[in-house]
């Protein structure tokens, strides 16, 4: 037996989100269903990151054991023969067998992408969140500063979410423009349940205006999730990436992020 | 009765190109029908640029005559409220009674994307077209340096296009690349029936060392459609935009086509 780590891309448009459940199809059944096909025998994928019904990745991870003579490198291009195409595995690589990344030290990079426009563009209405009023870029960039560091994001974390802790350490948190395009990307050592969401909704009220940027430190300070801007929508939310701290392998090249209309 | 100009943008992902045709929505189809309910009194679209089925715009043009008292500025507004997500009006505008944009001297700028990695990109699936093989782009940018000027362009014309004169003018044609996104970007005072799409077929043969640069220019003496290469998949093209010379009303501003992922 061995164990086969899977980096996974997929348009989560048109799933439930990551995890089994019984309303809809999602990213886990689909993988379990074609992966069991391919390797005649009942596979189990285990992921590293529930993502949300909606929502984008480039480079979610999972693991699953396997009997399989088929080397774990070729199995990426096999499976990708049978999945829709919508679900593409990136790469597929033996890890020890009790390697599991979602237990592992790792950090997680997301991009919220806003289209800021007096009207939306057809073409990337998919991926990104359609915003008519005009932000400015500087003072989201100012609210953002209050989050990066290690903070207690309750007021950044959906109700129903069992954790142990509400500390969370944001690496990097920043806010690009590309014409009527706003990116928000943040780094962290993890994330609570819809906290890049949440972190979203609350630096478009701080952009368009509504609330000063000094207002983010507050509402941390608060840990109140009341205090906070609403749940930005899942579409325009995307898991860029998982970074293993010094994993018990080689790593090697993960999928190129550049990869942008 | 006054004349109105709309900017049209749309995914063609799910639609048979522009003109209505038998089998199956067309844009003009949407349009005319979400018009016509609008303002009461059948409206008919005449389009620009008939693009072809699965073809992307980000600013189509197109006119109408009406009879109605809604400001021609404001149209855009009213329509898109009962428009599908994926035909978006840019704009709408008053215009000449005798004017038509197919009729008027134009440049028209279109974008040919290429998703060249060793695995598709999911998210970008629908707007690009995956090339397996590593393209060289330098290569690609010295064959499309044939293309540019006035020439015969019959090797890039697809059989059945009835045209008096198959001579273009291609102001530029550049090819950029980030990362794994390569862009043919080219404008010109028109375009032949699949025109663009043969001239990436055909730099994509130059890209991946199928052919020589200078095949190119060899391929625009031949006058032979056969002689050039594969036209290349819709969903990687995109009408980007249409530039009227001296336009007999203030044209005013267009889409910002900067809106990429």
């Amino acid at each position: 037996m061995k164990r086969v780590m899977l980096t996974v891309a997929y348009d989560g448009t048109n799933y439930c989100g990551w995890q089994i459940q019984p309303n809809g199809i999602t990213i886990e059944e689909e993988l379990n269903r074609h992966l069991s096909r391919l390797l005649r025998e009942p596979v189990r994928v285990s992921g590293a990151s529930r993502t949300d019904s909606g929502v984008h990745a480039l480079g979610n991870l999972c693991v699953f054991d396997t009997e399989t003579r088929i080397p774990a490198e070729k199995l990426c291009y096999a499976v990708n023969q049978s999945l829709p195409p919508d679900i593409v595995v990136q790469k597929s690589q033996e890890v020890p067998l009790d390697f599991h990344p979602r237990k592992w030290e790792s950090a997680k990079t997301y991009e919220y992408t806003i289209y800021n426009r007096s009207l939306p563009n057809p073409v990337l209405r998919l991926y990104s969140y359609f915003v008519y009023r005009p932000l400015d870029v500087e003072r989201m960039r100012r609210g953002a500063a209050f989050l990066v560091g290690e903070h207690d994001f309750q007021s950044f974390c959906s109700a129903g979410s069992q954790v142990e802790t509400t500390v969370r350490t944001v690496h990097s948190l920043e806010v690009e423009q590309e014409g009527p395009v706003i990116r928000i990307r943040i780094t962290g050592s993890g994330f609570l349940y819809n906290m890049v969401r949440i972190i979203a909704g609350t630096l478009l009220r701080v952009g368009s205006g509504f609330w000063e940027p000094e207002m983010v430190g507050e509402i941390l300070e608060k840990q109140d999730r009341s205090a906070a801007g609403p749940t930005a929508p899942a579409k325009g939310l995307c898991l860029m990436g998982i970074q293993l701290k010094n994993p018990p392998f080689f790593p090697g090249k993960g999928i190129d992020t550049h990869g942008r209309m």
